[in-house]
């Protein structure tokens, strides 16, 4: 430990400024704290978050008003830690970007995602992970196991999200799955049901190219509801992956009474449509996942023993330069699932 | 058991012919099965779906096609039975008017209320329990404690519908509830709430009377939303007994990160205006009661121990000739809160 | 359906007359209900209590009195059918030997394997399935997906109690999973756990052979306890099969804080020992299956779509005629895991 | 907030040095942390624990190494805060003694009553709340409803782990509910099981003046199992808490197919007896209750609005002098429910 280089107090990040201008530029880091971690960022997933952001500069409710370096799927290794850290330098992480206040009462009741005072790598005005270097408090790294690469450890956050909605809708092993939507979540809570157990997962989209992937990636079935007559009946749950409200409503038919429907994708402020009265004849319940509690180390597990294979869902890379190019590329062709941008590789 | 008089063959019942013409006559009773019991009605409720078939020829998804007794909550004394009938003559007994097929997966399964082949007393095509002598299997009939008074053995069915809405909105006992409409299901379910340990239960409405009714019958507080400016917030838990949309969609911003949503009152067929994005953020689950399962036991036992005042709830009573009287009751003077057409009086 | 030939009325058993006295004489059938299904018997697992009973006349509190035909996991083909049943002649089935009374109140909460009244086939006074023909209830007989040959259709009961057992344990996807004893049901459990996602299934037993085959099925480590020094730690679920208190109580300290520990192997009546100052510091829940409810639907396809290996426990297979010599097998060779009984080779 | 007088820097305790060996001392308070409050104690209940460790200087497995402050049941007032604290000066308060590290996994799970590390007032070497004065986290103190005496706050603690132990034992509404034991515990758990809406709540003891206790506060029906035949079947729960195995034995035959069964009372460490095949034949679950979680605010709304009746269960007062007195009284005189030292009285 003789010699050690200073720790670098500013990272390169790629900065949003408004809606389609984003810049690679120099932010300064937090000084590090008793219990915090340096971070040598390696890869960084985009989610449609990041896209929304990028595109309109705003996100759901939340709108862009400062600038935010946008991010929150990362990996890295461990470049520096606080005294009281419980991670040691040159631990391979993925990190796990909104881990609640921790004292709150729901934060202690187990549920740290709701934590009404959190927040959230990337959610402006928080910055986020698209950047060569990250301070983060210990309990929001999880280290890797061996057999995940640290490229796809980028990847055990969206794998967080599918495990948490796969919990949040109870699937219980010998279910029968309904999940409409083949993205990059659809594909990921398809593959986190089969590993818990559904015997039967049916994939619906409207693009055959992402379907065929989702047969590749562990549906039993698929169907393209845009052209196929659907006689889909008797799940026991569905996971609403498309963010199309429509898909919900026609799918809530498909459910068997008393089922579950979870919606994952990302949800509007309001909708109209909602079949309320068929949800009460058959007591269908309606829930919603939103990211995760506890679910980094079952992610870590199902990616460690193959249960879920990531490197089938990485279809891109950029360097932090080509960032914006990143950002677009979901859109430009819709058989991506999951590109990653790599800050690792520009340092 | 010398000199039995002869088991009549016919009731006399309230038959509604159309919207608006309801008449009293006299329809055949089927033969009594091996597990069958043969009631002398003596109180039968007046529900809101015998006022929507009353009104419209129609509830729901569900249309008069054919005339039909209506009716489903009573009370009566067991004159007859079958050889295997598990209840002897002389029972005073609530009748169940829904109890599944009881051989099908869902009805093996414990939710017997979701039966998909199964009938009610009331619904059309099935005649209902308007009437002065009613045939039901012997499942369908619960013995009344002494404590409880015949006629109010009419009142275990809307008690049943409040138990299993508070089961299905997971009520527990430290909870903090939120009930939308002071009819006679909210004023139930305000008071099962509180049996079920809910310290504190606040009820909403637009008509002053009914909640001052709630007020006397456990409302810790009551708010006329109509007219006041609310400050609502934390709830545990919903219990939707407005049958208004626009009530639950408000409703839905008072419930607590985690906090459960059960819809009581009839739901429409679809509904405009779900608040998704706020449900999905904040994790709020959304879930609907439909009749009952397993709940007219304790039912019995809160009436019987005096948790639940089943005699305040009872505004009003008619014989079985002044049944459209009944009918109109409540639309008429909105007070009331339960009526009951007793065709025994009229025997 | 010209011609056809009258139905048997009576079976070839193994009829169990006292300890070691098992005789292959003929038993009348009764005759087939309204709901009922003959069935031509295939094949037929040798269970523990089927040992039981013939090594001592009893098992558990159950005491052969008078003659007995044994067995109660059954495959076969349903030859002929009363008016209502609900499958046809020709369909290849497994049998539920024990599905309660389906009218008492515990049958309709849907725990039917809890009926204070039921049956089962095979447990002394009520024949069991180890005979040509067996006559069942609809609700008994569950048909076998096309991937199932008829064969390892006896094994689905025997399946469906790892169903049960992995469902009470609440087995989650993600779970570590310890599991004491590697006889059938120690390996059914192991693959079972393992397709409800458990991450780590660890298997005990003092038998290397059966250690070594639980790995070939699924174990991700095993222990001979008999020899190893242990240093099992944090386990989020135990599986006792191994029917030895010893076991329970070592295993039980390997569990980690709020875990569950479910008996799976069969009990003695009383047990010494209980640590149960550790169960209560930690809150480690003790809980026990018992047969199965609603596990057959589950069971079949976990074996149609392979994530159940049933023909690797299938080590032996014996005609009706040597019954006796399939009763001892599995006591004469310990790395037996699951012989069978053909009555129909017989035939 | 001028010329604040100084904090003291010591407290006048109950110190036991050894077995009957109870010293009233000066300790130095341990320095006001950032989070922290200091607070004048106005009452602390003596426990079971309290006096296993007086009597033989050992409770369970945790022995007197070194001089401790006893006492873990305390109300008082806040005096001062450190900077980051979230109550005031002059609050009244209950404390909640044991509540986790706060950040290991199974406190972020929730369950904080199960920490690996956590500690708790008055378990050796832990100074505990037999004190005039007392420094705790801002987490461990909740405020008192003005409903709520400062003297009765010392029973929160012990009402909180009846709150859990119901919950523990899943008490729901119109459920039937055995408690063995009518000790202040057994005591506390009848009034919240009746609380929580249990419609029949059998309490069994040996001493007939507990019995008539428990009759007038809450219990439907008490049994003499010294002297009554019990003919008690049926329950949907048990909470044992006599500490006696034997009574837990007995009592789990009561308890209907798939109860639960739930020991409150402290557990020896290893116990003969259990009916394992009778659990099993059942499906009955056993499990315990430890401390609590997350129960201080239903215990002091339950307290508050008097659903429970905290001042009917004190029976006697010391003051801090009179410690050894106090911790003899229960013993003495078996009719003792709750007695609470006053240090405040002395101050």
């Amino acid at each position: 430990m003789t010699a050690v280089p200073p720790l670098p107090t500013t990272a390169r990040a790629a900065v949003l400024h408004a809606a389609e201008d984003l810049r690679i530029e120099e932010l300064p880091l937090r000084p590090l704290g008793a219990d915090d971690v340096l971070i040598a960022v390696d890869a960084v997933g985009v989610c449609g978050s990041d896209m929304h952001y990028f595109a309109s500069g705003r996100n759901g409710g939340n709108v862009l008003r400062q600038p935010t370096a946008l991010g929150h799927e990362a990996s890295g290794t461990v470049v520096a830690t606080g005294p009281s850290a419980t991670v040691t330098p040159g631990t391979r992480v993925a990190v796990e970007p909104a881990v609640g206040c921790g004292t709150c009462a729901i934060c202690r009741s187990g549920r740290y995602n709701l934590c009404p005072t959190g927040t959230c790598f990337g959610s402006p005005p928080v910055h986020g992970t698209l950047a060569t270097h990250l301070v983060a408090p210990s309990r929001a790294v999880h280290p890797l196991p061996d057999a995940v690469p640290l490229e796809l450890g980028a990847l055990i956050e969206p794998l967080a999200v599918a495990v948490w909605a796969v919990r949040r809708a109870e699937v219980a092993f010998g279910d029968r799955v309904l999940i409409t939507g083949a993205g990059p979540i659809g594909i990921l809570c398809c593959q986190v049901a089969r590993a818990a157990g559904a015997v039967e997962v049916v994939v619906t989209d409207i693009n055959d190219a992402r379907l065929a992937r989702a047969r590749e990636l562990g549906a039993t079935r698929t169907a393209n509801t845009a052209r196929d007559v659907l006689e889909l009946a008797g799940f026991d749950r569905l996971l609403e992956c498309s963010a199309h409200p429509a898909a919900l409503w026609q799918a809530l038919h498909a459910l068997r009474p008393g089922g579950r429907a979870t919606v994952v994708g990302q949800a509007a402020p309001t909708v109209d449509g909602l079949p309320l009265a068929h949800l009460q004849r058959h007591e269908i319940d309606l829930v919603c996942a939103f990211r995760y509690a506890h679910a980094f180390p079952t992610a870590l597990a199902l990616a460690a023993d193959g249960s879920v294979d990531l490197a089938s869902v990485l279809t891109g890379r950029f360097p932090l330069e080509h960032a914006t190019e990143a950002l677009r590329a979901p859109t430009a062709d819709p058989t991506h699932l999951k590109v990653v941008v790599r800050p690792g590789d520009t340092s």
